[in-house]
């Protein structure tokens, strides 16, 4: 039995996944949806059976729960609880409900969470009760971008010490993920973007070379080949486009080279993997909320940024009021936010 | 600076890259050519600086070469080593040379190795000197199959004790697979082959459930989801059809499991692999030579051998002189042999 918890959200970012959402090219979802899935908020109420939080906590609902009882919570080696099946819709509670309704007609959750509305709906396996004193239009990124990003490099890739990496796509996701490779102790780190407004702050974070493929002549990948002796030790694609996936493992050290895919590909896209990258001992995976046990991390990593020990406030180019959501998606279309924070 | 040694082939099995090779469907290579690559022999001489090796002595000539010196073989976590790029022809000796003619006509080597012959040469970084009382029309299959097949499952695959297996294609290099499976400890053994006559000799060799995909309505991968209680901890491709890979990372268990290729696509075939697969924390990879250090292992599996700690007669269904070649390849297109060996 799930016990549910609702939520009044207090802030939001917008992630590229909600825009798959809007353009109908994201799995199993249902309309009409309420998107939304990087928020943060206060505890409105809780419903029979909830012990993990009270009302007027805050909390950070999660695109990924952690029952703590399946055999992927037990292993310590997967955050895929097994209560999220992402073969399935998510568009509804897990007892099969909508808690949402316009003019008396259903509307569908998205990943459980649709954090673009004031209040929300969540079952009790996908909470983050976080510090009180978190800044709750900043630690939304945890929702998300952040987590995802930074925990790719982490977790999934287990980017090395003295390591050489390769973060493609410079949206939050990307830049977390090169704060992920410096903080894992990568000694260089490539970041590469087609819009160079993005270098600055990707220096900043911990990129050594900045590369736009646009200024060369030769695929990316050969060109990162080269300036590496012969291959990264880890790629990280942020983007999720499949042509960009297949140069990221192309770009990675014969032998031994990881490939991590974070960004969310168009629905029924798949990655061409040549068999001989694979037979030359490179490897492929990917990061489903960078690897984080969800609700055991979130609260941590809130601390951690509590503590000063990693900046998430350079991602927020934009905070922005809620009803200026449009002009938030047009900054990510025009590639002129790292991530907006829309406040209610 | 490489050194050469010329060796005389006694006994070659064969395998279907050597069919790849014949169809034109294997990468970069040269015509006219001598396939085979699954070969044991006696050094019939050696140039100057070798010192590995000396005339009469039992070798198996190796596809993947160990220089011992590249960052690769100072690796443990690889075998790649970077003497042998697959991306290049492999099609000439190392100096560029062929060693081959026909009336005058220079002849192009396969992989360096060439066993369709009755004489070949070889650098020295390539060759493992065996047991002097190795029979050699039976070790010749760790030239190929038997190390690609059981190593795939010990080394790429990484199988666990009490694991579920399945493994794809009962060919030499799949039975060799169950065999590695077994070996690991695996407690359940899925082996699927559209062809039943493999199963007595596959349940001899560690297989507990014989499937052969036509005998069911739904898509393999779904009956052994199904079976294995949602999925496979590791799936093992023995074919080389890039439809059945994908088959295979499907069939794996969320969060955890692995899909390791071991068959050799056709040319200029990718995967097309499912990003919301890898998401959901299963991973690929591939195997090359079993991801045995060749020259370092070659000699120690062939001693395991003579010591019985495994079987490799029963992947040996005919033995043939070597004139009967083309008997030997209708037998694998008919799926009458696991491997045909050719004697000189």
């Amino acid at each position: 039995m799930c016990s549910f918890i609702s939520i009044q959200i207090v802030a939001t970012g917008i992630c590229r996944t909600d825009d798959h959402v809007l353009k109908g090219s994201f799995p199993n979802i249902d309309y009409p949806v309420i998107p939304g899935h990087e928020g943060a908020g206060i505890v409105e109420s809780i419903g029979e059976g909830v012990t993990c939080v009270k009302p007027g906590e805050k909390v950070i609902p999660l695109c990924l729960p952690q029952c703590g009882e399946c055999s992927s919570c037990l292993n310590p080696d997967t955050n895929c609880c097994l209560k999220t099946h992402l073969y399935e819709s998510q568009n509804l509670m897990p007892d099969k409900t909508s808690r949402f309704t316009c003019k008396g007609k259903a509307i569908h959750h998205f990943l459980w969470i649709s954090t673009f509305s004031e209040y929300t709906v969540m079952p009790d396996s996908a909470i983050a009760r976080i510090d009180d004193d978190a800044p709750l239009d900043k630690v939304c990124l945890f929702g998300c971008g952040f987590s995802t990003g930074y925990g790719a490099a982490i977790n999934t890739a287990k980017v090395e010490p003295g390591s050489t990496c390769a973060v493609f796509g410079l949206g939050g996701v990307g830049l977390s993920a090169v704060m992920g490779c410096k903080a894992a102790g990568a000694s260089r780190i490539f970041a590469i973007d087609i819009n160079k407004d993005k270098f600055s702050l990707a220096k900043e974070l911990g990129a050594t070379d900045c590369l736009n493929p646009q200024d060369f002549k030769k695929p990316i990948q050969e060109v990162i080949t080269e300036m590496s002796n012969g291959g990264v030790d880890f790629a990280i694609e942020c983007i999720g486009n499949v042509a960009v996936m297949k140069a990221a493992l192309e770009c990675t050290m014969v032998g031994w080279g990881t490939c991590t895919i974070v960004g969310v590909a168009l629905s029924g896209q798949s990655i061409p993997v040549s068999p001989m990258q694979l037979i030359m001992g490179k490897k492929i995976n990917a990061t489903f909320f960078g690897g984080w046990k969800s609700v055991d991390s979130v609260p941590k990593l809130v601390s951690d940024y509590m503590a000063k020990k990693f900046s998430l406030d350079a991602l927020v180019t934009y905070t922005l009021p809620f009803d200026k959501i449009n002009d938030a998606f047009d900054f990510m279309y025009e590639g002129k936010s790292n991530r907006t924070v829309l406040v209610f």
